[in-house]
């Protein structure tokens, strides 16, 4: 909970974000950012978001997987989903918001009030449109398998024409985005730094098993090297 | 991509959440379940939720901490923060949608189109009000450290007067209410049985890495049992 500063002033375009009235935040201004690099990054290092639309008039969140391709992100259902029946019409598109947030640490204070969170997140605001070429569809559509395991899309059967057919896949540039982090130990008062309460950070950070192979995989498969790394 | 199947009938009220029209999911309608103590586990087991709201017609998707206590959960934040003050109004409150997700794996199919994730998640609808009654109040903000770790709060500063007035809680009610889950290996279709690739699961969960201590930390306070397991 530190206190506001001043917004920074806005960056070259080429390496950062245009700051709008809904991405500077009215508190923490300090935790964000709108480098490209820095929100690539946060992109990049996950697959999952929280994606959020409007329905009759109330909000909806649904976690859901995403690919990042250059400055456009792409998400997929069914083309019998309701949010992507409503992104298919033409105009105006679906207004969205994606948002993406690893946890990196448990931040324990001697004070209940400055508990918090290390964590990085990206927050986009735009409107989603299904994407109707059928190359960017391909392309989308590997880089979805690719966001989750490096290279799998060579490895696996490309979609047919029907699942091509049974698959939407939405379309929101980069343009309206901020990422937001923070990072260290605790912020305790000094007054509270007496206090006999332990006050630190415990890391998170996700963990892979070992892979476990289908009922029906055929031994003859040798686990491929992606997945041994 | 299964197929939807029929909607469970509505179960006993006192153990399940009675569904409706934006809680029966159009698709993948077996992986739904309004069972309150599913939908209790998975909300107890994380502290991380993406609050949605709408803020000018559009949807914004926040990360936030939450905490459950019986049927209600609880947010807070500054005061002065956007969709606090918001909801501070007495009526109609703030309509949200509040969801937590777990990946459990990914899935690797033979196929692209079979590529899926593990995860259990649940989704809330409702409206968030400002909690104005002090004990409610403390006990939320008690349950919002316990959350993250379970027996903090007690081994915490709590919150003064002054944290109190500058902190806002908000409360859903636990009504609307649905959880999602996908286990087991990849459904590749039968005529892809044979094919080369690699297919099974990597599973997939948090891991919690060894406490730092702050760095003004005095060595006389030793780490708490509550962390050491």
């Amino acid at each position: 909970m530190e206190s506001a500063m001043p917004v920074p002033a806005p960056q070259d375009t080429a390496t950062a974000y245009e700051p709008t009235g809904r991405t500077v935040p009215t508190r923490a201004r300090e935790r964000a950012s709108y480098d490209r690099a820095t929100v690539h990054a946060i992109l990049d290092a996950s697959y999952l978001c929280h994606l959020g639309f409007v329905r009759d008039g109330a909000p909806v969140v649904l976690p859901t997987l995403y690919a990042r391709v250059g400055e456009a992100l792409y998400v997929h259902g069914s083309t019998g989903s309701r949010p992507l029946r409503e992104a298919g019409r033409p105009d105006p598109g679906l207004a969205v918001c994606l948002t993406v947030t690893h946890v990196d640490g448990l931040v324990l204070a001697r004070s209940a009030f400055h508990h918090s969170i290390n964590y990085r997140s990206v927050v986009v605001h735009g409107t989603a449109h299904q994407v109707t070429d059928p190359a960017e569809k391909r392309t989308a559509l590997d880089a979805l398998v690719d966001q989750v395991v490096a290279g799998r899309s060579a490895d696996s059967r490309p979609a047919n024409a029907k699942e091509l057919a049974a698959t939407a896949v939405l379309r929101l540039d980069l343009a309206e985005v901020s990422a937001k982090s923070r990072t260290g130990g605790p912020n305790d008062d000094p007054e509270d730094l007496g206090l006999p309460h332990w006050a630190g950070v415990v890391p998170v950070a996700p963990a892979y098993g070992a892979p476990v192979p289908a009922g029906d995989l055929a031994p003859s498969v040798a686990l491929p090297g992606y997945l041994s790394a």
